[in-house]
């Protein structure tokens, strides 16, 4: 695909993000995103189905390292131990230098409301494959659903504290705190 | 709204849902539901915005009951013991009576993206009304968001088992079982 443009999907998402941040995601368009990244309107749409889709494409690459991560933990490990390890397993996808970017996608996306929803499906998506990988380990429902989701909500407050983090703290570091936090809050007491 | 049509709402629901279930919702016009209701597409719109609300409105009237177990819950309340008291106090909401008109809607929703994007919307909505009723009282972040979801995932679970219950549970005795796998599966064993 568009072999003789060497980085043009990541130009295309550069330059798409800078006018949703300056423009706003509504009144942007894929001729103005191909203009800006200097592409033509049809390398635009090669590479994505629309203006929506440059900021959620690579569901796949999002859930892979999740998905790494449920396979490296050992056989004997609990369903919240596999949950641990799957999303301290992705924390790799978030490196320091990778804030900025996320940074502005966040704005954009907290912005608009259908973009919302499309974030609430791929993180709806995420949990569902984590809880289909814990089924295949043997758990069955509903604790495979209650892992996986209290996993991905984990990762969503984890990830906002991220982006909103002064402190330099990595990612894997803040899910640790956020998973104790979550085993203390969510203990029952009859 | 509509005095002269008592139950224009209710008859407007129905039609709706038993169109979307029988013909697809995509090919179900608004106009089509408005006939089968025996009112007029002026009726319709003056209840519902687009035909996608019929199965959406009332996000406070479900939003409610959930609040009303919040304030029901004694100052003294950890996190989840007022979290559980919402859960617990929305059960009304959803009477065995119910059940038919739950599973009809479920159906039609999990066959539509766009529904499931909006249903993910719903509840991320509910989770973000009970995170800021438990900042209200004192709870600091990210405890509250972390509590509400939680609660959250298992009305969710618990509302997906009752849909499927054959045994004539009711919603609250599930939620109940619920609360207390997810304390036992959350339980942080280091």
């Amino acid at each position: 695909m568009a072999r003789w443009e060497p980085g043009a999907r990541e130009r295309l998402q550069k330059a798409a993000l800078e006018l949703f941040s300056s423009k706003g995601f509504e009144v942007t368009t894929a001729a103005e995103i191909a203009q800006t990244a200097g592409l033509t309107e049809r390398t635009f749409f090669r590479h994505f189905s629309d203006k929506r889709e440059v900021l959620f494409a690579g569901q796949d690459d999002f859930t892979r390292p999740f998905l790494v991560g449920v396979e490296s933990a050992p056989a004997a490990a609990t369903p919240l131990q596999v949950v641990v390890s799957a999303v301290l397993g992705a924390a790799g996808f978030f490196p320091a230098e990778k804030r900025p970017y996320s940074r502005m996608r966040q704005t954009v996306i907290v912005a608009n409301p259908e973009l919302q929803e499309r974030e609430l499906l791929k993180l709806a998506s995420l949990a569902s494959t984590l809880a289909a990988a814990l089924r295949d380990r043997g758990v069955s429902e509903p604790a495979a659903t209650l892992t996986a989701e209290s996993g991905v909500t984990v990762f969503r407050v984890s990830f906002e504290l991220w982006l909103a983090d002064e402190t330099g703290a990595s990612i894997e570091d803040i899910e640790r705190g956020v998973f104790r936090e979550l085993g203390a809050l969510t203990a029952m007491v009859e």
